[in-house]
């Protein structure tokens, strides 16, 4: 018998006649004679009316105090759910983290799950009832009080229960059916991948974050779990389509590219002849890190001088200012003979877990863009990705050629 | 040094001005030393919120889920309190029905607390943290699930925590400023009372229940808790006054009379010529009760043939209908004569503990009542209560003409 778990996000149960569709959802497999867990997200809104309550009452608000107040929103969305069950005749019953329990570390408003303890809600299952499960929420084991995982957390909470209960499958139900190629609304073509591996979810953060946390892939990627992308907004008696983020050995047919993600909010940074010391990678970077900014790709080209170096980074558009204030109050530091910097420009990327057995491909983007005519600032490249930084005036085009040449426009 | 437990409803903090209120209250008596246990109600109308949504979820919803669901406005109430009074530089935080535990029976919707484990809450307090605590809810130690105590139950949470923790007194912070002779809308001379007893508490209960839920007054009755009443819209930093309700002994001045109560939901019921015979009033009541009807006065007189009796009952007049229909059903087997009623009728009734040692304290009322040409349709009595059915059209003169002869018109 197949052992499931079905995780709903907000949208998904904002409102009663959405939860009423979740419900019919979960009845088909049910009727389908499978044991199913669910884990819900708050009703959609929710979760921002409890965060601005909690910044309402101060600006530093104790982030156990944060937890125990936003916390309330999935157990309301869960008992919701269960009541619906009951009254479509599916034995069913809400569970709040502590009751599970799902342990976690202490970091209010970003804990992570240390353990979850699965025997009570497997017995659930055995004994036919639907186990309706808070989401986003756990309880850490030492002070006993209420944690939650951060935003898009119950992602994360529905494949740690999946991995503890030892699911087949988890289904995600979003508001879109599945990863696209690339982002529908820039290339019309784009097409819903059938499969995707948790390497290339990971890496495609800009198009997969918006249908799974991150943290959440990496756990299915741990654990093996088994995740398939769907919408809940589709009819429950109708076929179904989707997304499978799966193992690589599961992927049938490999492309070498898989998707196109591009993200517009980056900002560039290059400073000009730095002392090739050692030390001065950390003189940079050390005091921005400090600051809470993020550092995304760093390129390091030797001058034409050969004795000092060029080293190019970005940062997200927000912290650029910041970021500028900075290097250039430790100028003296680092030394560099001059900071340049743009923040109209944007990162793309292809992604593909068949970069790794094909030499090459990167070369064929470059030959594409500049033929287009598109200047490329920065590049770099991991296993199964690479990215250009180029003018943000050129993001869509730069997405289609790339779309079109590895052949993602065909069916 | 003083331990207290301050209870705040849901009109005292409704909104983050008057959490802030609350918070400033608390500080005062932080301040005096005292270490001090907040009880919370949800943000008013929050719970009707989540009542509606259970009831949008299914007519007939399982009251484990609503308990959960309906339970989440406390958690979020005191997480923002914890979150203020830190942010006034008092320790604080917030504590849940299962943290504590607060273990109570299974009877969703309307559990009884069965025990309280004092000593987390104790501990906490002499660290010199305010404790603030989800009212109105608790735990099931069987079932591990949260419970609700129904309506008004966080002024039970609070009476029965003060006697976990040993408190020293119970402040019940509500929207008036304690329990009045009579309502003020009614008698303008209406006066607050420095001091009452529970047991008159409890018999005035049109009057008090605004005040105080009644099972609360009963509980404190029973552990011997004090409790004050007083208003949470008070400026914290001013004088204060409310209401003490305390044993008989710490009554200084007893007054006969202590309060005037009435009420006009009342529905009068005459039964006449009902056999005298063991067994016939069972046979009246027992198809009541059976309906979930309450009756409350109960007169039994003999008929002028002095072989049957008359039986005069009151019922809420929202159920006269229903009790007239099952008692015409019933007609042969209970076996009277003829049924007659009104329903617009009130009940007016004096308490006082200072009655068990005054004779006569009712014959004064009749007689003036009888002055002023109000007719007497029933009377019972009690130790401490007497209670008039009168035409409703005559209450507020009624109210009026008792409160005066008892001398509480004066200061």
């Amino acid at each position: 018998m197949a052992r499931l778990v079905m995780k709903f996000g907000g949208t998904s149960v904002a409102g009663m006649e959405r939860i009423r569709n979740v419900a019919r959802h979960v009845k088909r497999e049910v009727d389908a004679g499978a044991e199913v867990a669910i884990v819900v997200s708050a009703m959609a809104g929710k979760t921002d009316e409890l965060v601005a309550l909690c910044n309402a009452a101060s600006n530093h608000y104790d982030p156990r105090e944060y937890d125990a107040v936003v916390a309330s929103g999935e157990q309301v969305s869960a008992g919701l759910l269960a009541i619906v069950l009951q009254a479509m005749g599916i034995a069913a019953r809400s569970w709040q983290g502590w009751q599970i329990p799902i342990l976690t570390t202490r970091a209010g408003g970003a804990a992570r799950i240390s353990s979850i303890e699965g025997n009570s809600i497997i017995a659930a299952l055995k004994a036919k009832e639907v186990a309706v499960i808070a989401g986003f929420q756990g309880v850490n084991e030492e002070t006993d009080r209420v944690t939650t995982l951060g935003r898009g957390g119950s992602d994360t909470s529905a494949v740690a229960i999946a991995a503890a209960i030892k699911a087949d499958r988890c289904d995600i139900y979003t508001d879109v059916d599945g990863v696209y190629t690339t982002d529908p609304r820039v290339v019309p073509k784009a097409r819903r991948l059938e499969r995707v591996t948790c390497e290339e979810m990971l890496e495609m953060a800009s198009l997969g974050a918006k249908v799974m946390q991150v943290r959440s892939v990496e756990l299915a990627m741990v654990k093996r779990v088994k995740t398939f992308v769907r919408s809940s907004f589709d009819d429950p008696a109708g076929p179904c389509s989707g997304t499978l983020i799966c193992d690589e050995e599961d992927i049938v047919e490999q492309q070498v590219v898989t998707g196109i993600a591009f993200s517009r909010d980056e900002a560039q940074i290059t400073l000009r002849r730095v002392a090739d010391r050692p030390g001065v990678a950390a003189a940079i970077f050390m005091p921005l890190a400090e600051a809470g900014i993020n550092v995304d790709m760093i390129v390091q080209v030797a001058s034409d001088d050969t004795v000092t170096t060029d080293i190019t980074f970005t940062v997200a558009s927000g912290d650029f200012d910041r970021a500028r204030a900075i290097l250039e109050k430790n100028k003296a530091q680092v030394g560099y003979a001059a900071l340049q910097g743009a923040s109209d420009v944007a990162k793309v990327s292809a992604i593909g877990i068949g970069m790794r057995s094909h030499a090459g491909v990167a070369a064929i983007a470059f030959k594409a863009l500049s033929e287009k005519g598109i200047n490329i600032r920065a590049i770099t490249t991991s296993e199964i990705k690479f990215s250009v930084l180029i003018d943000a005036a050129y993001t869509e085009l730069a997405v289609r050629t790339l779309h079109s040449i590895y052949g993602l426009d065909k069916g």
